[in-house]
C-alpha cells in the first residue's frame, strides 16, 4: 500500500495512539488503512457416497482438484457465500448441513469455512474457474492433485468421520503455517 | 474508495471479465481493489458460575457491557485473535474451549466468531477500550445495557446451553440482518 484509498496522499507505517500495531496511515487526511485477513467460504458436497470436486481452470493450481469455495463478498453471510460459490464453480445446488472445517492459513491472512453439504441432484457443470466437475467415490480421490492442504484435509477428515458409528461430523478447528501446508501456494 | 492505494490514480466501478460484480478498478494500473467481510473474535469467558462482561470505553455503545472481542489481524489464527483481544480489553488469560457463535453481521460486513473459553483465575481490568471488567452470574447481567445483538445471543445460548442434561454448548450459527438487530449500530 502506497497511497490513500480516500485522498490519494500518500501513506506511511505509523503506531496509531492506543494501537500497538504499525498501520498504513495518510499524511494528509489522517485516515488509517487496516488490513485483516479474508474469508474463503466454499461446501464439501456428497451425493450419495461420493464427494463433488472441481478441476481448476485458474492459478494458482491450475488443472488440480478442490472443492467449491470462494472469498466470501460484503452483504452476503457466511452460509450465502458457501452456496453461491458452489453454484458458481461446480453449477451445483446444494443444501447445507453443518461448518465442517475452520481452518486460520496464517501466512496467506485466510480464513477457509468449509461446508459439509447434501448434494441432491447428480447435476454439476463447468465455469470460467472450473474444467470439470466430478462425483469422487473414497477409493477414486485423486490424493495426489488436490490443489491445497486444506481441500486434503476436509476429505481426510470427511472420509474418516462417516466411518464412527455412528457417524459423526464435528466441527474440525485447524491453525496451518507454512511448514504444516505443502499443497497451498504462498500468494 | 476514490484512489488506487497502489498508484494513487482513480478508480472507477467497473465490472472485471468473468466477475459479476462491479468493482474498484484503477484506471492507470489496472488493480482491480475488492472489498471483503472482516472477522470479529472474541471470548465469553466462564468463572465458575459467572461470566466476564467489559464496560465499553469506546464508541459505538460507550459505557454499554460487552464481551472481550476485536478485529482479527493479520498473521495470526482465529483463536489466537481471541485469546489476544481477551488480554487486550479485559487484561484477563482464559483457556479457549470451542467456538461457540458464528454470527454474519449482513449490514455491517462482519463475521463474529464467540469462542467459550474457561477463566481459571478471577484477575482482569480495565484498557484503552474497558472502562472496568466485571463477573456477572445469570440474575446480575445486565441485559438492558448490552452493547450489541451478538452479545445478548452468546449469553442467552449460554445461560439456557448451561442447563441441559448433560450441559452441551453446541456451535450457533447465525445471519444477523438490520431487521433482527436491534442493538447493534451501523457504522
Ligand atoms: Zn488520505
Ligand atoms: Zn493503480
Amino acid at each position: 500500500m502506497n497511497y490513500c484509498s480516500h485522498c490519494g496522499s500518500a501513506v506511511t507505517l505509523r503506531l496509531p495512539e492506543g494501537d500497538n500495531r504499525l498501520r498504513y496511515t495518510c499524511q494528509q487526511c489522517g485516515r488509517i488503512h487496516y488490513q485483516n485477513p479474508r474469508i474463503v467460504a466454499g461446501c464439501l458436497p456428497v451425493h450419495g457416497d461420493r464427494v463433488l470436486l472441481c478441476r481448476r481452470a485458474i492459478e494458482p493450481r491450475y488443472g488440480y482438484w478442490t472443492l467449491p469455495a470462494g472469498y466470501m463478498e460484503n452483504g452476503e453471510s457466511t452460509e450465502e457465500a458457501a452456496l453461491r460459490e458452489t453454484l458458481e464453480e461446480a453449477r451445483a445446488k446444494v443444501e447445507l448441513r453443518q461448518l465442517y472445517t475452520l481452518t486460520s492459513i496464517i501466512h496467506v491472512n485466510q480464513v477457509q469455512l468449509i461446508y459439509l453439504a447434501n448434494l441432491p441432484h447428480a447435476e454439476f457443470g463447468s465455469s470460467n474457474e472450473t474444467l470439470e466437475s466430478r462425483l469422487f467415490s473414497e477409493d477414486e480421490i485423486p490424493w495426489d492433485e488436490l490443489a491445497f492442504t486444506t481441500i486434503r484435509n476436509a476429505l481426510q477428515y470427511y472420509f474418516a468421520d462417516r466411518k464412527a458409528s455412528p457417524p459423526a461430523f464435528p466441527l474440525r478447528h485447524i491453525a496451518l503455517s507454512p511448514d504444516q501446508d505443502d499443497l497451498i501456494l504462498v500468494k
